[in-house]
C-alpha cells in the first residue's frame, strides 16, 4: 500500500488530481507560510481504493489516518475528546474538479458529551457550543446515517413553538440541552446506534460517508452534465477547527487585498471581535471596518497586511480572504481571486504592471471587455436605486442609466427637450422617422424589438441607454400613456432606465458618470501593441466621428447616408425624389439633397483627416421615407402640393410584404441610378474640397450595399468610378478613393471570388447576414428567440454574438474566396457584432483586417482584439 | 500553294472548318446523291490567304476559281455570259460558325446585257429576268462597290411615283429597262466604273467583296459578342442558279418529310408551278398542297418522296426542305432539321425508334421537356385566337388556356361556378384564403407576384392556367372591375388567358385539349430506364395524388398540411386554436382538427399505397389564418363569439414586419408543441388504420419545416417519435415511418452534418432557400427582377431555374455534409425547381435521390431526368 494521506505541508497546488482542488490549495497556502489551521488530506487514490474494496476503510488506511490525527494533536496541543482543550476538526470533500454543493461537509467533529464542557469554558460562550453540538448531531445524522432532516427540524420547531420563539437565537442553553437529548433519541431511532461519543469513530464514519457521497445521485448527475469522468474520486480534507469567539483577542472577518470597488491598494474588509462566521451571517452585530483593527488588534492587522502581500506576490492578483483570529493568533481559512468592479479591475491591472507584479499581456487578459463598457456610461446612485420601484423589465439593449420625463412621440420629445426637460422616449418601436426625438432623449424604452432593433442600434451608436423589447409594458401611444402591471405612466411622468440590467424604475433616480481614470487610457494604449485587428467605428455625423476618435477609432467603417435624409429640412426633398413622376423631377430633388450631403461628408472628412471613411450608399427601401397612414399621407399631400390619391397610390405601390428582402440596397442603385450618382458626386466633391482647402489626405471609400450578384457591383462600380474620375480630373486635385461592398446577403459570401473582382474592400454586414442565414427577421424573432434561449436551442443570441457554425462559416468562406482572387483585399465587419468580444475573437481568428462598431464600443473592441491576439499567440506556442 | 477550291462532290459535312457550315452541308447533300445544283466552295484558308496577301486574289487562286467554273459549265451545259443558255450563279459567304445575317450574298451573278436576252426567252418571263438584272446591279453595287442603297431606291420610287404605282409588281418590262439604265448610271457615278459585263469579272469582284465582309464592323461585333475567334475566316460558295419559272414543268416549294404538326409520316408542304421563291413571298398566287403534285408533276413527286427517305435515313430526323423543279428536273436547295409541335416531336421520335432509324436515347434527347408540358393542358382554337384582342401581358406562370367570366373574390367565384359558369379569378394577389375560389376557377390572373407567387404555385399544382404579375392591369377589387389600358373589364365579362404566352384576351375563345397519344406514354416509359433521379410529386389531396400517379409519380415529396386548414368547415377551428387563451383551449380546437386531418391522410395513403408520402408539418405563420382588416375581424368576432378588441389585439400581436423570416415552420412547432403533436397523431393513426384495413404497406414520412439549428429538429423529432411509437405499439400493427426535414434556410445547408444526425431524409425547399440566399422576397422582387433580367444582371429567374453558383452551391454543400455523417440519407428537392429541366440537370449532377414537382410537371421531370442522366453518361464517355 502506498501513501494515502498528506499533511498540508506535504502537498502543493499542482497536486490537484491527488489531493483535490481544496486540498491542493490548503497545501499551497500552508507551504507559502500562511497560518492555515493544521490538517491533512486523504487522497483521491484512497477514495478509489475504498470503492475497489467494497466501500470499506481498510485497517492500513485507518492506521494512516489516525497517525496523521496524532500529528495534528502534536502541532496544536489539542486532543481528540479531551474535555479541557479538545481537538475539533472539519471534514470536507474536495474533488480534482470543482463540484459546488454536490458533496457533503461535517463541522465541529470531535464534540461529545465530555469535550463540550471544556469548549464551553474555553469559549466562555456555552450557548454557541451547545448549538454547535446540536448541529454536529444533525449534520452527522444526515450525512453519515441518512437520518431524515425533517425529523430534526420537527423537534426544533416544536420547542420553538412551545416557547413562543420566532427565531433560533431566542433559544437558551437549557433549550439547547433539551434539543440535544431529543436529537440523540431521533439519531438512535433511525440509525439503530447511539450517537458515537468517540471522536476517532466519528472521524472514520465521516470519512466513509464523504467517500460514499462521490456516488450519490446528485454528484453523478452533476458529473454527467459537466462531462466530468466518474473515476476521478474525491479527496477528504480534515482540518483543525479554529474559533474566533474565544474572547476579546479572537475575531473573524473577510478582506480584500485591494479595494474591490476602486482598486485602491489598501486592505478592504470587515471583522467582528469574539465571533464566528455565523454571527456575521445572522446579522446580530454590525462588523467593524478593517481599519479599526489597527487600534484593537494591531498585531493581527500587521499579520494580515503581511499575508496580503505574500498572497498577492504569490498569486499575482487581488485576493478575497477569510480569516479567523483565535486567542490572538491569525489563521487564514481561504483565499481566492477577488471579484471587482470594472473600474477596480482596470486600476488594479495597471497598478500591478507598474509594481512589476504582472506583465502587460496579463493585465490586458484580466479585464472583461464587456464590463468596461460600464465605465463609459452614467450609472445610478446606488442608494437612491435601492429605494426605487421596478415596474418592468426588458432587454438591456444599450448600457447606461437614464432618468427623465416620458414622451411618446418624437415631436413631443423634441418640444420637451427644448424646454430644458430631460426626456425618455417611449414607443412600441422606433423608426428612422423618430431620429430627432431620439437625439434629444436621455434614453429609449420600446415594447417591441430585440437587441438589434432600430432603437437598440441607434442607442448604442449614440451612447444612450436603451431598454428594448419590454413586453411587460403596453404602450398606448394614442392615450399618451403606458401600462406596466398596475402602474399607469402618463406623459410627463418621471421614469428611470437601467440599460445594464433592463430594469425600468418608477420616478427619478440620480445618475453619476464614473470617472475615467488615466489608468484606463494607459491600458487601452497597451492593447494597441498587441492587437492585429484594426478598430474602426460606425458613425454617421461629425460629432459621432469625433467621439469615436477620442476612443481611439482608426477609421469610419460605416457611415449610413440614409440617416442624413431624415432632418426636417431634408426629408421633403427625399420624398419629392421618391414620388417624382419621371427621372427629371427626381434629379431636381436630388440636386437639393446633393448640397446637404456634400456638407455632411465635408465635416466627416475634416474630422477624420487622413483616416479612411467608408460611406455606404443609400440602403433602406424607399417606403421607409414616406408616411404609411392615411393622416400622414394627407398632410404630406398638402405640404408637397400633390394629389392625395396619387400619393396614396405611390405609397401603396411601394409597400412590401418582406421589406427586409425587398427593393433596397444596390437594387435601388440599379433601378434608380440617379440616386447613387448624386451620392457619389457629393462624396467625391466633398473630398476634393477638403483636400484642396485643408491640405488633408482624405480617404473616401464608397460602399455599395446588399450586393449578391457580381454584375450588380460591376454595373454600379462602373458608374461610380466614371463620375468620380471626372470630378477628380476636372478638379486638378490628386485624390485616391476606393469602391467596395457590404457582404450581407448569403449569396455574396458564396460567390465572393466573383464579387472581389470589382471590390477594393469587403465589409461584412453581419446583422443582415444573420437575418438571412437563419431566416430570422430581427424585428419579429423576439417572440421565439426568447423561448429558444430558454430551451437551450440557441446558446447565444445570434444578433449579439456571431453564430460561428453558420454565419461564421459564411464569413470565413467569403474571406477565403475574396482573397483567393485578390490577396490584398481589405476585409472588415461593420455589423453590431463588431463590438462584441466573442465575435471579435472570431474575427481575429478568421483573419479580418478590422472591426467597426459604435463609438462607445471602440474601447471594448480594442481590448477584445488585443485579448484575441494574445490568446492566439498562447495557443500557437502550446 | 495548296488546294483552295472544292467542288461540292469533294467535301463532306465534317469539313466545316475548311468549307464553312453552308459549304460542308452542300457537299454532304451532293455526296448522298441529292440533286443539288452544281457548285463549289472557296475555302476559309483562301480567305486567310487573302488577308495575308493585302486583300488581293492572287493569280493562282483566280486560275483555280475559273477552272472550277469551267467544271460547272461542263456539268450544266450552260456558259458564263452565253446569250442562249447562260450560267448564272449565287455567291454566298459561309463561315465555320453560323453568323446569321452578318455577311453578304449576291444572286443571279452572270447576268449582263447579252445573257439577259437568252434568259428572257428561256423563261418566257422577260419581266422577271429584267427585274433580276436590276436587282443584281443593285446588290452588286451595294455589296461590292459600296454604292449607297438609297440612291437605287430613289430611282425606283421616283419612277413608281411618276406612273402612280403603289407596288413593284405594277412595273412592266419597259419600266424595268429604264430603271436598269438609271441603275447603271448611278453605279458608274459612285464606283467610277461601268457595271462589269464580263461574268468572270463579276465573280472575282464578288468573291473579293465577300472575303472583305468578314471584317466588316457588323461581323466583328457579332463575333465579339458571341465569342467567335476572329481568325476563322469565311468560305465562299458559288452555286448554279436554278429556276422554277421556266414553264409549266418548272416549280418551286417547301416541304417537311413528316407532318410538323402531328408527326404523321407523310410529305407535308406546298408548291407553285412556274414560279420562283419570291412569288410565294409576294403572295400573288396561292400555293398548292404537296399532295396535288402527284397529279401535275408525278415524277417529281416521286423524286421528292425518295429524297425525303434518303434525307431521313441520312440525318436521322425529320427534315425541312426547299426544292425547285427546273424544266422537269428536281433540285434540292436546302435541307435542315424541321421545327415541330410538341405532339409531333413525341410521335416522330417514337415512330423513328420503331422504324429502327434512331435508338431510344436519341428519341429521348430529341424532346424539349418544357414543350411537352403543353401536351397536358388545354390550348386555344388557333382560328378564334387570331381574331381575338390582346389587352394585357403578364408572366406565363402556369401553362394552358382558359376562358371564362371574370370574378374578383373567392366567394363570388364559388357562387358563379355553382351556377354552372366558367370562372376566371382576377385578384391583385391570391392568398391561402382564396383556395376555394381557385379550386372552382378555370384560371387565375393577378396583377402582382412572380413565377413562384401563391397564385402561380397553386395553379401549377392544380394544373390550371395562370398569368401572374400582370402589371398592365389595375385591379379595382372594390369596384369589381379591372382596367387594362383603355379597356374596362367588369365582373361577369368574358376574358381568356393563355398561360403559355402570358397574354390576356378580351372575350371568349374556344379551347381544346390535345390528345395524349400512346406514343407519349411509350416515350415516358423509356425515360424510366435511363434516369437516375426519382420523380415524386407535390400533392396535398388524394385527387392531386391520383393525378400524379397517373403521370408516373413514385411518391409524394411534399404534402402541405396547411392547405387542409382552409376548408370552410375547418378554418374556424384553426382560428379558435390560434386565439386560444391557454394550452387547454388550444388542445380542444386541435382535437377537432385531428379528425379532419386524419381523414385527409387516410385518403392520401389509400391512394399512394406502398409509395412514400412526405407530409410537412404546419409551416405558415399563424396570422395567415386570420382576417387582417377591421371588417373581417368584426365578422369573425361575432362568428366565434369572442370579444372584438381582444381578437383585434391578437391579430395585431401576430402581425410581422417580415413574415417570410418570422414565426413559422418548426419555430411554431417549438413554441406551440401541441400543433405538431396533433398532426403527428393524425398521420400515424391514419397510417395504422389504412395498414390494418387494407393491408397496404403505407410509408408515412414526417417532414419538419424551416430547420436551421440541429437542436430544433432534435427536440421536435424526440416528441414526434415518442408519440408515433406509442400509437404504433398500442395498435399492434408493424409500421415503419421516417422523420426528416426541409433544408430551406441557408444555415441548414451550412450545418447539414449536424442536422443529418436527426434526419432520415433531407428535402431541399429551394423556393425559400432562393429567397434567403439572394435576400429576394418572391412577393416583392418582381419590381427589380424584371430590370435585372433586362440589364443582364441575372441571366435567368432564380425562382424558375436554380441559381447554380449560389443556391446550387448551398444544395451541394448540404448534400455533401449530410452524407458525410449519414451516407444513406435520402435527399430530394421539393421546391418549384423540381419541375424545371435545367434545375433537374443540376439535381442529377449533384446526385440527389429524387425531385418532387407539381403533378402536371411529373412527365416533364421524368423526361428531363432521363436527359440529364444520358448527357452525363455521354460526358463521362468522352
Amino acid at each position: 500500500m502506498g501513501k494515502y494521506v498528506y499533511q498540508f505541508e506535504e502537498g502543493k497546488k499542482e497536486m490537484k488530481n491527488l489531493l483535490g482542488g481544496k486540498g491542493a490549495n490548503l497545501a499551497e497556502m500552508t507551504n507559502i507560510g500562511l497560518p492555515v489551521p493544521p490538517g491533512f488530506t486523504i487522497t483521491t487514490e484512497a477514495c478509489k481504493y475504498f470503492f475497489e474494496n467494497n466501500e470499506q476503510i481498510t485497517d492500513e488506511l485507518e492506521k494512516e489516518i489516525l497517525k496523521n490525527i496524532a500529528k495534528i494533536e502534536k502541532k496544536t496541543g489539542k486532543k481528540f475528546g479531551n474535555s479541557k482543550n479538545p481537538l475539533l476538526v472539519s471534514v470536507r470533500s474536495g474533488a480534482p474538479v470543482s463540484m459546488p454543493g454536490m458533496m457533503d461537509t461535517i463541522l465541529n467533529l470531535g464534540l461529545n458529551d465530555d469535550s463540550i464542557k471544556g469548549m464551553a469554558k474555553l469559549t466562555n460562550n456555552p450557548r454557541l457550543v451547545y448549538d454547535s453540538y446540536r448541529r454536529l448531531i444533525q449534520m452527522f445524522g444526515d450525512v453519515v446515517m441518512k437520518v431524515p432532516k425533517e425529523e430534526f427540524d420537527n423537534i426544533l420547531e416544536s420547542i420553538k413553538k412551545r416557547e413562543g420563539f420566532k427565531s433560533d437565537i431566542e433559544l437558551n442553553v437549557d433549550h439547547l440541552k433539551e434539543i440535544i437529548s431529543e436529537y440523540k433519541r431521533i439519531f438512535k431511532k433511525f440509525s439503530g446506534i447511539d450517537f458515537p461519543q468517540e471522536p476517532k469513530v466519528q472521524l472514520l464514519m465521516a470519512v466513509n460517508a464523504v467517500f460514499k457521497s462521490w456516488q450519490n445521485p446528485r454528484a453523478i448527475s452533476y458529473r454527467n452534465i459537466s462531462k466530468i469522468p466518474h473515476d476521478l474520486g474525491t479527496a477528504v480534507n480534515i482540518q483543525t477547527m479554529v474559533f474566533g469567539n474565544m474572547g476579546d483577542n479572537s475575531a473573524t472577518g473577510v478582506m480584500f487585498t485591494r479595494n474591490p470597488s476602486t482598486g485602491e491598494k489598501k486592505l478592504y474588509g470587515e471583522f467582528l471581535i469574539n465571533a464566528q462566521g455565523e454571527d456575521v451571517v445572522a446579522g446580530i452585530r454590525t462588523p467593524q471596518h478593517i481599519d479599526e483593527m489597527k487600534n484593537v488588534l494591531p498585531e493581527n492587522y500587521n499579520d494580515l497586511k503581511k499575508i496580503s502581500n505574500t498572497l498577492e506576490s504569490h498569486y499575482k492578483d487581488m485576493q478575497d480572504i477569510e480569516f479567523t483570529i483565535e486567542n490572538g493568533k491569525t489563521f487564514i481559512l481561504q483565499t481566492r481571486t477577488g471579484k471587482r468592479t470594472a473600474e477596480a479591475a482596470v486600476n488594479i491591472a495597471v497598478d500591478m504592471v507598474n509594481e512589476g507584479l504582472i506583465d502587460k499581456k496579463t493585465a490586458i487578459m484580466r479585464i472583461d471587455p464587456k464590463a468596461i463598457e460600464q465605465l463609459l456610461h452614467p450609472i445610478f446612485d446606488s442608494k437612491e436605486l435601492e429605494k426605487s420601484k421596478v415596474i418592468a423589465k426588458g432587454l438591456a439593449a444599450s448600457p447606461g442609466a437614464a432618468t427623465g420625463r416620458v414622451y411618446f412621440t418624437s415631436v413631443d420629445a423634441v418640444g420637451a427637450a427644448k424646454k430644458g426637460e430631460r426626456v425618455i422616449l417611449v414607443r412600441k418601436e422606433t423608426s428612422p422617422e423618430d431620429i430627432d426625438g431620439m437625439a434629444k432623449a436621455e434614453g429609449f424604452l420600446t415594447s417591441r424589438g430585440g437587441m438589434t432593433s432600430h432603437a437598440a442600434v441607434v442607442a448604442r451608436q449614440m451612447g444612450k441607454c436603451c431598454i428594448a423589447g419590454c413586453g411587460d409594458i403596453e404602450v398606448e401611444e394614442h392615450n399618451n400613456r403606458f401600462i406596466a402591471g398596475e402602474e399607469i405612466i402618463k406623459e410627463g411622468d418621471y421614469i428611470s432606465l437601467d440599460g445594464n440590467t433592463g430594469k425600468v424604475y418608477k420616478g427619478k433616480i440620480k445618475t453619476t458618470i464614473p470617472g475615467l481614470s488615466g489608468n484606463f487610457n494607459t491600458l487601452l494604449e497597451w492593447t494597441d501593441n498587441f492587437r492585429r485587428l484594426g478598430v474602426w467605428a460606425n458613425a454617421d455625423k461629425a460629432a459621432d466621428a469625433k467621439k469615436a476618435l477620442d476612443f481611439g477609432a482608426e477609421g469610419i467603417g460605416l457611415c449610413r447616408t440614409e440617416h442624413m435624409f431624415f432632418d426636417d429640412e431634408r426629408i421633403n426633398y427625399v420624398r419629392r425624389m421618391i414620388i417624382a413622376k419621371d427621372t427629371n423631377e427626381r434629379i431636381k430633388a436630388l440636386d437639393k439633397l446633393f448640397t446637404f450631403q456634400k456638407d455632411d461628408f465635408k465635416s466627416l472628412f475634416e474630422t477624420m483627416k487622413d483616416k479612411p471613411v467608408i460611406i455606404r450608399l443609400l440602403d433602406p427601401p424607399l417606403h421607409e421615407f414616406l408616411p404609411q397612414d392615411e393622416k400622414g399621407i394627407k398632410e404630406l399631400s398638402k405640404e408637397l402640393n400633390v394629389d392625395f390619391s396619387k400619393l396614396k397610390y405611390t405609397v401603396e405601390k411601394l409597400k412590401e410584404f418582406n421589406p427586409m428582402l425587398g427593393h433596397r440596397g444596390c437594387r435601388l442603385g440599379i433601378t434608380y441610378p440617379e440616386i447613387y450618382e448624386m451620392q457619389t458626386k457629393a462624396i467625391i466633391a466633398a473630398a476634393v474640397e477638403v483636400k484642396r482647402g485643408k491640405d488633408v489626405d482624405v480617404k473616401p471609400e464608397i460602399m455599395i450595399p446588399l450586393v449578391g450578384i457580381d454584375k450588380e457591383i460591376k454595373e454600379i462600380r462602373d458608374r461610380v468610378t466614371e463620375i468620380a474620375d471626372t470630378i477628380i480630373s476636372e478638379s486638378g486635385i490628386r485624390l485616391k478613393y476606393k469602391v467596395g461592398t457590404m457582404i450581407e446577403v448569403p449569396r455574396a459570401s458564396l460567390v465572393a471570388d466573383k464579387i472581389a473582382e470589382y471590390a477594393d474592400f469587403f465589409s461584412f454586414g453581419t446583422n443582415d447576414l444573420t437575418q438571412m442565414t437563419f431566416g430570422f427577421s430581427r424585428d419579429d424573432a423576439g417572440k421565439f428567440l426568447t423561448i429558444y434561449r430558454e430551451n437551450g436551442i440557441l446558446e447565444e443570441d445570434p444578433f449579439t454574438t456571431i453564430d460561428e457554425n453558420g454565419v461564421g462559416k459564411l464569413v470565413k468562406m467569403g474571406v477565403e474566396l475574396g482573397r483567393s482572387v485578390k490577396p490584398d483585399i481589405v476585409v472588415g465587419i461593420c455589423g453590431e457584432h463588431g463590438g462584441d468580444p466573442k465575435s471579435i475573437e472570431l474575427c481575429n481568428r478568421i483573419g479580418l483586417n478590422y472591426v467597426s462598431c459604435s463609438p462607445y464600443r471602440v474601447p471594448v473592441a480594442r481590448l477584445a482584439a488585443a485579448q484575441a491576439a494574445i490568446m492566439e499567440d498562447i495557443e500557437i506556442e502550446n
